[in-house]
Parts: C-alpha cells; structure tokens; sequence
C-alpha cells in the first residue's frame, strides 16, 4: 500500500477503504508517512469529502491512536455531554447536577478555553479551593457516589486527532465537515462515555454559522457514534447571542447556580432541561422525553439538582460557601455600562464579537499562555428581540481596567438595533437521533 | 502575508496575485515555507485551476529561482523545441539539421530518459566519440559556427520547478495542466530561446492521452510563452503508435539520418517538416509556411540538412565514419522475430507498452541508475492501418539475450488487430498559435 495511491483515490473520489484509513492514520502515527503527504489528502478531502462509513473508520482510527478512558468501574448508564463551543456557554454546570440528580453518572473531562468561547475548566477555577486533577480513582469514586465529576483532560486522548489537526490549521483544510465530525467524536470516544448528546451550536457565535451546516455537522456525527456503537443525539441549539445573560467566569457560574436554584433564565432553562431530557431517556432512567422533562424540572423546584451541584463541588474540595452565597465569587474593580446610542429592538448580536470581547477583558486567552481573570466579564441587560431605550444600558463590563475604548467599541458594533419589532429567537431548532 | 491564507484563497477559488505566487516560490525556496503547505497548495490548485496570469507568474518565478542561459552571443533569432515525450521521438536529429541548414541557430539542452520514452542525450552517446559535454565557450562557438549543439543540462535551471515537481509526484499533483504547463516552459525559458516550438503529443505513448487534454496543456504552454515574451507555437502530433518504425537509442539515429538522406518515411518527414516549418518561420528566415515546408524539402533533397547533422555531429568529436555507413552503429546480439498470431489490420497499438517493451531490453532506464545499452531496441514492421497475415512478423527485437518471454508478451498485447480495414493514423491534430 502506498500514500500516493490514497491520496489519489480520494483526489479521484473514490472511496477509502477502512485498511488504507488504517494504514494512513498508524504511519502518520509512526512518522512514516509525512506530514506534505497528509496535507495533500486532506485538501483532497475537503473537496471530496468523505462518507459514513469512511468518517467512522477515521474516528475509530484516531481512537485506538491513542488511550481510552475505562470508565467500566463506574456503575450505571455513563452518558456525556458535548457542545461544539459558543459564548457564554455554562451549560456543563445546569446539565451535569441535572441528570446527575436523576442518576445517572457524568465522568467529564473537560478542556480549557482559547479564543472566544471559554473553558468549563476555567470556569470551574473561579471557585476557591477546586482541584481539577483528581487521581484516577478518585475521580472514579467520586462519580460513582456522586453522580458527577469533572476533571481537567488526562492522558493521551487521540493523538492522532490533535496531530492531524495542527496540521489541517497551517494547511486550510479545517473546514470540512467529515474532519470536524471526526475530531469532535474521536475525542469524545476515547473519554469512554457509552453515549453522547452532542449540543451543536449555529450562528453568528458559533464555529458553524449556518443552520444548513450545523446539521450535516450535526448527521456526521450521529453517525459515526452510531457505527462505533455509542447511542448518540445531537441537539441544534441557538448561537445568534450569547447562552443567558452572563459571559465570564465566576459570573457564569453564578448564573448556571441561580438556574440550578430555580431562577427562570428562559434559554439556559429550555437549553438544560432538553440537554438533560436527552440524556436520561438514553442513560434508562426516564422512559419518555416528556417524562424526562416533567421529572427534570421537578429536580429543580425540589433543590435536588442544586444539591447535586453543591456535592460535586464539595467532593472536588471547592469553597461551597461561594456557592451557598454567590456575592462571595471573585469580581473585579469597575462595573461600567456600555449605554446605547439609539432606541429600537435589538435585531441581532455578534456573539463571537461579545465573547472577543470578554477574551480582551481577560476572561479568555488570545493565546495559549495567557491568564485567566475570573473575576472579570460582562453583563447582558439586552437581547434579541428585546427593545432599548437611548442610553439605556446594553451591557454592563466587568473590567479591572477603566481604559475600555476597544472593548466598548466591539460591543457597540455587536449589537444591531433597528426600530421594527422582532420576536425573540427561537433556542431549539433540531435534533438529530 | 501567511502561506496558509494563500492556500484558504486558492481553496475558495480565488485568484493569486503575482506578489502571493513570488512569495510562495521564493519563501520555498529558502525553505521558510514547509512541504506540507506546498502539498497542500497544490492540491487545491488540482481542483481549483489558475487563469492564464496566474501559470504565468508561476512560471516566471519559477525561471527565476535559478540560472538563465545566455545566449546572447549567439547570432540570430534562436528557435527551441520542445518535445512533451513520446516513444520512438528521434525528431530532434530531424528537426535540428534542418532548421540549421536554413540558417537557424538550435543550441539545446536536452536530457536523459527515465521511463518509456528515451532521451535525447543517450541516443546521440550511441555515435561512439560522441560528447555531450562542452564548455560554454565552445557551445556557443559551435552553434554560432554550426548552427547546432546539443548539450546534457547543465546549470541550476529552475530549481522551484524541480523542488516542486518532487513534490508532487509523491502527493498525486502531477495531473494538473496549469502545473504541467508552467514545469514545462520553467525549463524551456530558462534556457534561454527567443522563440519556442512545443510538439505536444497525445494519444496511448503520451502523457496526455486525450485530444482534448493535449489541446488544453497547448494553449496553456503557448499563453505563458506570450506572457512572458517569447513567441510560442504548439503542434499537436500523434502519439498512438512510436514514431517512425525504429525505437531505441541506435536504431534511433541510423532512422533519422535516413530521414535526412531522403529516404521517405512518412510520419517522421511530416511531423519534421511541419515543426521545422514554424520554426524558420518563427526564426524569420522564411516568410510564409508554404514557402518554409517547400525550402526544407529542398534542403533534404540537396542534402543540405544531412551536411548539418554530419557537421554537429563531427564537432562534438562524434565518429562521423558511423554516421557515413549506419551500419557501423552499436548493435545487438540477437534479432527476433514477433509473429503475429492472427491476421487482420492494426486498429491500434499501446504506444507506452512498446516503449516499456523497449526498455525492458535496455534501451531506456527503470530506474534513474541504470545503465542504457545504445544497440538494442525494437523495429516495427507494422503499423496503425497496416495488414498483418498469421505468422507474419509484427516487430523485430533487437537483445542481448535470448530471454524474452516477458517482452514478446508485451508486444503481443500491445497490437490491436481487427478484421476490419482501417485509415491510417493522422499525424498531425492542430497548430495552436
């Protein structure tokens, strides 16, 4: 077998089979084959794309690359969760203590932040005294007493996945939907969950901007978790602006708590318990959606799911007096509103924009190596569908600097005002089993 | 600017800018530019095309990455052919004589064979003394008193073009005519004509096996010789049979010098008229091609075109005694006869087939180390269009060894005979100008 002749028969095509998807993915692996090679085949792919069956052979590829998390010694149904990235973004944090709650385990690993959209990792270090790396079996006990742990990323999960995607990033092949969907699943795979609800974001804050796109991405990867035998269903969920009314650290936390304690935060709310729903139908314990629902939201009038949330966080030695009263999570010095300039209905948002700006505030990192302020962030007072008064506030920045030019000037822009009525958005608009 | 937003742009069928094309070359050529972008480059270039300005560009930074030759002391308008490579191609020992004897400079460059097709080079080492190195100085010298010389490549001639083509021969990015037709003329306009006469072949010895493709890498070719000023002219000639009856590396020459003594064999006096004709008219010392086809004629009959060969030959110290009496030249130790093993006319022949037959015996290189044996080769007795009776013979092998079970085999298959009378071949497609 030889590389040009795969390159050639993509170039052409033709279909791959899964031993030449076998024999590509180990000898990159081995530095047999080179990385120009690898650049050409996946320019190949991405004008030829890549069908179902070749897609799942890739993800299992990039899988067995690599370890796989054994999650065989928690007890139950394991179910993850995994969104595709958007802004403000806290989900982790209502659904994780949800269905936990209803009991069935979550063994999450999770990532850090870079860019726009932040990390649960980061997030979860704005409460005092977390630890993020438990030792195996501690995390593994923890799960099994409390439904619910989250640790930073361990191990050497698909490494032929971040291999092929440092490379896709410095060649202009990462736009394609196979690759994505691959990346994504082999990740999630290898984290041994026996099923996955992927929530995939569309629009203005997301990675996808069209809904048309969101769905194949959304396809592609029910189809791979099906072929390598995880139940998976992705929900198509709303990115047009920012998830709640919070973007940061310790105040997304303190926004996901107030959810948990019963506050109704309509699209946090709607977003968690259909996350939640999915879960559970697919983890056994509720045998319909409706069920799932109804039993979800008593979870939370009843402080179960809070109660949860606070065990988990007790359990990875947070300060739970934080949580018990949120004013006690860091903030920063200033609070300064950002007034608007006009009246009308808010139209729309650029949500990547207003994550950008929390990553200039110091919420987020530009690159790699930077520090993350938790106290920082921003305040929505305003969102699609809603109507502003002149010099009512949009949003209120939560900064340790008062020199904010930049930052007011992206958040201004972000917001497109328009003097028509126009209904709210809608957070749902598919799922996919 | 980056090399991967080059690609992006390339990718989404944009178009480059001279200044994105001189980066990329120059910034690869001093390897700041890594392999795996280029791959990637190529491969969307494959699917995505370049307009004529874009080849143009490309070819122009590709001359300018290494030598140019200059023949500026070389008098008179020089005229270069270029063949795209056939089997059985002696036309430069044609085509040179002729146009010299009408007062054309020729000082070319050729090179060695690799694959099917022979090279120039190791068809003129089979006239014993001959050399195919000489000094610059004497080059010119012959040229200038000659009208002819033929030299083995010397000097870095556009080296992006062979960095490049490397490249892509192991990342399956031959197959792209803008690619092909900026690697041929790289090479052709940097040593240094003023005018260039491209015989591009098609058909089953070609590279490009289709009418429709052969035009195609034409009019690319004859477009960047324009851009970059130098009058171009592209005949298109058949290339489903060899050319001529003989293919090796002596039988070669012993043909040509035939062809130049008057003896009339068909394909090898049309095709050499036709590309000597726009040559002399290119180079300005005739004016119509009419005029042209009708003065070369003459200058075989008057055995003026046979004087240049026999004088070239002798200034390189080639044994002009050989070229006096053909039958001096190297030869084989055993002549065989191919049967045909049924009777019929010769519909079609697999050109490269006959030419890989022909290498197997020795007269051309597997691999670039082997060593050419100058007396072994084929002679066709049949041709497309021909009648053949069993047991008549179809080819005469010309080996060294009596093994030849594999070659007969070859043979065998590569004639397509029929019951059904058939034309002859056309030699010649188009002219595109």
């Amino acid at each position: 077998m030889r590389m040009v002749d795969i390159i050639a028969q993509k170039r052409n095509g033709d279909k791959l089979t899964e031993e030449e998807i076998q024999f590509f993915i180990e000898n990159y692996m081995s530095d047999k084959i080179p990385d120009y090679q690898v650049a050409s085949l996946m320019m190949a792919i991405y004008f030829q794309g890549m069908d179902e069956e070749e897609t799942a052979n890739l993800t299992k590829y990039m899988v067995q690359s690599g370890d796989e998390i054994d999650l065989s010694k928690v007890q139950g149904h394991k179910v993850d969760k995994h969104s595709t990235g958007g802004v403000g973004d806290k989900m982790t944090f209502i659904v994780g203590p949800l269905v936990a709650a209803a009991g069935i385990p979550v063994a999450k690993m999770s990532g850090r932040g870079l860019g726009h959209t932040g990390g649960t990792i980061d997030k979860l270090e704005s409460i005092p005294g977390f630890d993020v790396e438990l030792s195996n079996e501690q995390f593994i006990k923890n799960v099994n007493k409390y439904k619910l742990a989250v640790v930073g990323q361990t191990g050497n999960l698909a490494p032929a996945d971040k291999k092929l995607y440092a490379l896709r990033d410095v060649t202009a092949t990462v736009n394609s939907i196979p690759l994505i969907a691959s990346s994504i699943m082999s990740k999630k795979i290898a984290s041994g969950a026996d099923s996955i609800v992927l929530d995939v974001k569309t629009g203005s804050g997301a990675f996808m901007k069209s809904l048309e796109d969101s769905k194949k991405l959304a396809k592609e990867m029910v189809k791979i978790g099906k072929e390598l035998n995880r139940n998976t269903i992705a929900v198509i969920s709303d990115m047009n602006q920012p998830l709640g009314y919070e973007i940061g650290n310790a105040n997304e936390v303190k926004e996901a708590i107030e959810v948990l304690q019963g506050k109704n935060i309509e699209d946090l709310r709607e977003l968690g318990i259909e996350l939640a729903a999915h879960m559970t139908v697919l983890g056994g314990v509720y045998s319909t959606y409706a069920e799932a629902t109804e039993r979800l939201e008593q979870l939370i009038q009843n402080g179960k799911a809070f109660e949860a949330f606070r065990n988990f966080i007790k359990a990875q030695n947070g300060d739970v007096s934080v949580i018990d009263d949120v004013s006690k999570l860091p903030t920063s010095k200033f609070h300064i509103e950002v007034l608007a300039t006009t009246s009308g209905y808010v139209h729309a948002m650029d949500a990547e924009a207003i994550g950008t700006a929390a990553m200039h505030l110091g919420a987020g990192r530009a690159t790699k190596d930077d520090k993350i302020n938790h106290g920082v962030g921003i305040t929505l007072h305003k969102k699609i569908g809603d109507y502003v008064a002149m010099d009512e506030p949009l949003v209120t920045l939560h900064a340790d600097t008062e020199s904010l030019n930049q930052v007011i000037d992206i958040i201004r822009k972000a917001f497109t005002i328009n003097e028509k009525k126009v209904d709210k958005n809608k957070m749902i608009y598919d799922v996919i089993k």
